[in-house]
């Protein structure tokens, strides 16, 4: 059953990757307008979700910030709209070419995205994932497999009908979007590796383990956000108080918010005291290495396990550290390849740390809260990635998108290509667009 | 051991990603010197696997042709020699500045190419996959980790041995290079989804076939190449003639030669007798359906299998298809995602196949025969991709790499960029290249 729904989403893939970008912005639109009509049902069918969430928190079963995350009011159902619409702003980039070259005389080569086809997404809690991902895919051409988490069971199916029922009105494909509900359809998803093509896992980071574990389909996302913050000891002292202060304390429950502060011996004794006042200050606790300690006040001292730790709260653990080297090698080993930043004015640290951090983002005199598909210019985001194929860091709609290749010519054979007298590839890039 | 052999590969890959490109082309160089120099050595190696594999033929226990495949002369090592020097020829890839953004004045985002980490490549045979992966392994920065068959192991050990030895020579980590040998090193390696990031299979497209469905890392490859010539109505029939020739003829053993022809209707009695005499003279056997028997001389009928046959010789299945929906449709359900040609005058048929056709590589009035790393002027080819993500078609050095995310600053916080009188992200394209 669920692979007979997948099954006609992967073959209305193949009109969606051929809709034109004025139909899939008309889509859009109604996919916001009947969010706006469809508010009171939307509210009503997520009440239904709170009380049984109430119900689940008074006995102890859910915890009351799970069941924050399920609720949709007014104010939510604006953010979806104008989350919609500013997809609709984003450039299409179905049909970009990305290059093209020559090959001969009347024989040229186009490179031209291209949707992937099916994306499924698995999620908990939150029913604002229905609207973002199912834009997202619409405007890049994808069909999409959403799989919700049974305590959103109510508000999933609301926001799902409404959005496909918008979306079919104004031409797209309604097979093009399925929604799953049983606790079962998760594992039967995670096998379909020969119809969905990728899996956007949104979830605790044990769940996008679980997920990564569990399926041969390429899973793209992050299972942790160890992110470090580097003081070299040719660091401006003002910049590294407010970078390290930044990237702790601004948004300390997320993937990008800084673990580990790691910092060179030469400026312990200038650096550490000042932000441990930061820190105390900002309400942080410290976690310190016995060269740290003597500096940080009334800091416990750290364990081995706290180099590993994603605290995702303020809690900060600080180590000394006698070389770059062993500041990079630590957060190769230590960290989770994702976000790691620098405070040094020496440009070649600078470069050696750059080079030699195997992460997706190296930040460089700036905070680690930066890495962000909005505020690395994407518009959207997809999400943010630890893969080291396909797409890494913050990813918007071109982690949705591969591409296909376009040789025109007109009658060219092989044949007169090899053996004696064979005619000469000219291989000379060209810089047009492809026209038919 | 295996698996501490790999983790090594793994530590040095963070080496192999910081060196230069000087060393790198020195090292290239150093290669293809000591396979000149040890030209002896490499031939008796591979004397010890050919009288291997000669008893092996004589029993009847390995064929000819895979026989074959193993044999190292001089010639071969020449080929070798001269397929390493390209590679140094190839620019860099690494350090290549993709794309860059200012994110606010003072606050630039470079996205900047780097190596992978760590490639594995499983083979069969053919001992020529370890210069030719090795230098291409090396130029991009990456790690590679091989398993060759058994059948090969003393070829496979001595142009290992003197390839790294070389490489090792100028500066490059021995570690960065395993060879494994024994055969349950492959299961140990398909399980090393936390170590190595990619997997390049060659061999058989059922071995191919078992290692995608046998791991977690993700393959580059393809399993078959079930192509299609499609000839439309509005087709010039000199063009589809020579490029329906040169498809199935020019080199029939290949995954881009054609397997099928789908002929509209319209054109079937003008071009039908006349392909048939050419395929016929070519020594084609034609396996034609109903409608194109009678055009088709002393074909045999087509059986339902054909159509998802992939015959890598010498045979050739042709139908009848009375749209160009059809025809799609046929080459979406029944081709391998590979590379499908039309060919056709009409711009709008054209454009319909182009966009509706999910194959990595489009024809249009051109030989499938073109779908190929060194004709697409990649300079070298890793392989030919069916996935979805991370590379597609024909792949050249590019598909063993990935990039980072470098955002330089000046003390720069997301605190000033949030809430009442946030400064404003410009997002604003450069042009440039990072320098440090």
């Amino acid at each position: 059953m669920i692979t007979e729904e997948v099954a006609k989403a992967k073959r209305a893939s193949l009109r969606m990757a051929a809709l034109s970008t004025e139909t899939k912005n008309s889509a859009l639109e109604a996919m916001a307008s009947a969010l706006n009509k469809g508010r009171d049902r939307i509210i009503a069918a997520n009440m239904i979700d709170m009380e049984a969430a109430d119900r689940e928190v008074s006995e102890g079963r859910m915890t009351q910030a799970l069941a924050k995350r399920l609720k949709v009011d007014g104010d939510k159902i604006d953010e979806m709209i104008s989350g919609i619409r500013d997809v609709a702003k984003l450039q299409d980039p179905v049909g970009e070419t990305i290059s093209s070259l020559e090959l001969d005389e009347g024989l040229e080569l186009y490179q031209i995205r291209c949707p992937i086809g099916v994306i499924g997404t698995i999620f908990e809690s939150r029913p604002d994932v229905v609207p973002q991902i199912m834009a997202l895919c619409l405007k890049s051409g994808n069909s999409v497999v959403f799989k919700g988490g049974s305590e959103a069971a109510a508000s999933n199916r609301e926001l799902f009908e409404t959005l496909s029922d918008a979306a079919a009105s104004a031409g797209v494909p309604r097979d093009a979007f399925v929604l799953m509900e049983s606790r079962e359809d998760v594992s039967r998803i995670l096998k379909l590796d020969g119809m969905i093509d990728l899996l956007i896992p949104r979830g605790s980071n044990d769940f996008v383990r679980y997920i990564k574990e569990s399926t041969k389909i390429p899973v793209l996302g992050h299972a942790a956000g160890i992110c470090h913050v580097y003081v070299h000891k040719s660091a401006d002292v003002g910049k590294a108080l407010n970078v390290t202060a930044d990237s702790k304390m601004q948004y300390p429950a997320v993937c990008n918010a800084a673990e580990t502060l790691l910092v060179d011996a030469e400026v312990a004794e200038r650096f550490l005291s000042r932000i441990n006042e930061v820190l105390v200050k900002g309400g942080v606790e410290v976690r310190a290495d016995a060269e740290a300690l003597p500096y940080m006040g009334n800091a416990k001292a750290a364990s081995d396990s706290d180099w590993d730790a994603e605290y995702n709260d303020l809690i900060l653990s600080v180590k000394v550290v006698h070389s770059l080297t062993e500041a990079i090698d630590f957060i190769n080993l230590h960290g989770s390849h994702h976000t790691d930043s620098i405070i040094a004015e020496d440009r070649e640290a600078i470069e050696t740390f750059v080079k030699n951090v195997d992460s997706a983002d190296i930040m460089v005199n700036a905070s680690t809260r930066f890495a962000d598909g909005y505020r690395f210019g994407k518009g959207a985001e997809v999400g943010i990635s630890t893969n080291k194929v396909h797409s890494r860091g913050p990813v918007g709609m071109e982690g949705l998108t591969i591409y296909k290749y376009v040789l025109l010519g007109n009658g060219q054979v092989v044949k007169d290509y090899v053996g004696k007298n064979a005619k000469k590839y000219t291989h000379r890039k060209m810089g047009g667009e492809l026209r038919f």
